[in-house]
């Protein structure tokens, strides 16, 4: 099978249908027409076989998951996902692997309404590079600058749950069937939290998606804010299939340093935290407040109140 | 050196300054600001080390590279570039390579007055993606689907060249250093007609940028307009630097086949010739014409008006 019978096949006809996509995927180009008034937000991200999934992950987990952590990062800023390019390098052109990759991806493109218009595929070692592009409000984007001595940090579920699944799939760690089926979902099938985030844009908040961990991920916010912050580990929502694998003596390196969590972590003021929360809780959404921003330099964490100096700081790519 | 690292030392700090980046590298997503009115192009390419480029391109030439072939989608599209994002998967964070990539890339960046406003480095084999986005009115977007019976097919510049320089490059044919760097350069640094598109669009043409070969991309257009197409093998413009190897016995397969030569290939109604063709005399610029459309359902080659059949049909890049 040919590239262009590749594309024909399977991006083109398998589609999201948007009325601002002028021209979609077969020509140089596609021609796409932005809101009047509105922004783009723009996000890319590629993901390498090995690196950012086990190589033995299924194609539709793939699919899934590559389009996943690009939401994710339209959601940290608050934007409406639109339109998404998609640029796959294959071994060789595989018909059933591209179209269970597909499968993954247009169940989570279907779900935000996102058009698939444009992108790339070739020969190469397996590799997925996708660039995802939403519409927001300059004035209202949840930028990490934004954070302010005093603020409330919150995150938006349970964290360290996709590095076990992670750890569980490279046979790191024994789990029943049960447990391991939960972890490896957690790992595999990340929920962006595009309506959060949409619902933060109302309020004076830094956002941040937690891709490499809780500790890489608020420094970045703390850094653009010039603040410090506060984390009680205590805090943090964990699962119960988790307390059940550590029997009460928790990894907090792990939990505060794990990728691939994709749960957002924000900051809000002591004086909207109440409206903020009958907002999210009128859509049925928890979150969980796990510390303050405060003028320090960096962050400290403690547990039942006392110092805990013990954690690293976060995943590297390289 | 850490992947932010390596992003903020030479991605963020040389690439070139627009007003319409509201918020460049750094967050979670670039915002960006569209103009009123326009619709925006879109394209994406992939370059595989050992597949679009030899493996040992210098990495100057990748950077320069990566950025013109998606600038020629847009050119034949007649979009004005704006924004590019960029993901690189290298083997190690190299920083020579990264610094010497970048040179390349801005050189052109800063050419076409393109902003990089975002990405993804990984580690990885040696893989670059490129999503570039321009402005363009929609009614005069250069869509393949616009040719007609009668139209006029021109190219802008020499085949071949490109294709003679990987020959040269990989050692299947051995040349003076005068041509080998010819034809290297016309290998490595390609000029996106970025100008001639968007004079085109003023004209009902038909466009596309060669990058699979002649008869595989004027297929394109003839597929996408149903109709189909003459070519006069012997109007081709080629070099004389090609001329010189082959001693007046052309290799036509070769010439019609070639991918990399990032001319544009358009078409353009009988009574608009003169007047595009002033356009483009002011600005210095020639093209050439080469065959005319037609209601055939495919691309008939003629030399010297003989038929000439012994073509093959393009390059398959699986």
């Amino acid at each position: 099978m040919s590239e262009f019978e590749l594309i024909n096949q399977y991006f083109k006809s398998t589609t999201v249908q948007r009325d601002d996509v002028l021209l979609g995927i077969g020509d140089d180009c596609a021609i796409l027409s932005p809101p009047p008034g509105k922004q783009l937000a723009v996000s890319t991200d590629t993901l390498i076989s090995g690196v950012h999934f086990p190589v033995n992950t299924s194609a539709e987990d793939i699919g899934y998951k590559s389009l996943a952590v690009n939401l994710s990062d339209l959601a940290a800023m608050g934007a409406e996902p639109a339109w998404v390019s998609l640029a796959i390098s294959l071994p060789e052109a595989d018909e059933a692997w591209v179209k269970a990759f597909m499968k993954g991806f247009n169940q989570l493109a279907l779900q935000h309404n996102v058009a698939l218009v444009g992108g790339d595929t070739t020969r190469g070692s397996l590799s997925i590079t996708v660039s995802v592009t939403g519409f927001v409000d300059t004035a209202k984007s949840l930028k990490r600058g934004n954070a302010k001595c005093g603020d409330v940090i919150f995150v938006t579920g349970k964290l360290g749950d996709a590095r076990l699944g992670l750890e569980s799939h490279l046979g790191n760690i024994q789990l029943t069937d049960v447990a391991r089926e939960y972890f490896l979902h957690c790992l595999n099938r990340p929920e962006p939290r595009v309506t959060i985030g949409q619902i933060l844009t109302s309020y004076p908040v830094a956002a941040i998606d937690l891709s490499d961990g809780l500790l890489a991920d608020l420094n970045h916010i703390c850094k653009a804010s010039s603040t410090g912050a506060v984390i009680h580990l205590d805090k943090i929502p964990l699962s119960k299939q988790l307390f059940d694998i550590y029997d009460s003596k928790l990894n907090w390196s792990m939990i505060c340093n794990a990728g691939d969590d994709y749960e957002l972590c924000f900051t809000c003021p002591p004086d909207d935290i109440d409206s903020l929360l009958r907002d999210l809780h009128s859509q049925g959404i928890e979150v969980f407040p796990i510390g303050e921003i405060d003028d320090s330099a960096s962050v400290t964490c403690y547990l039942n109140g006392d110092e805990y100096s013990q954690l690293g700081s976060g995943y590297n790519h390289f």
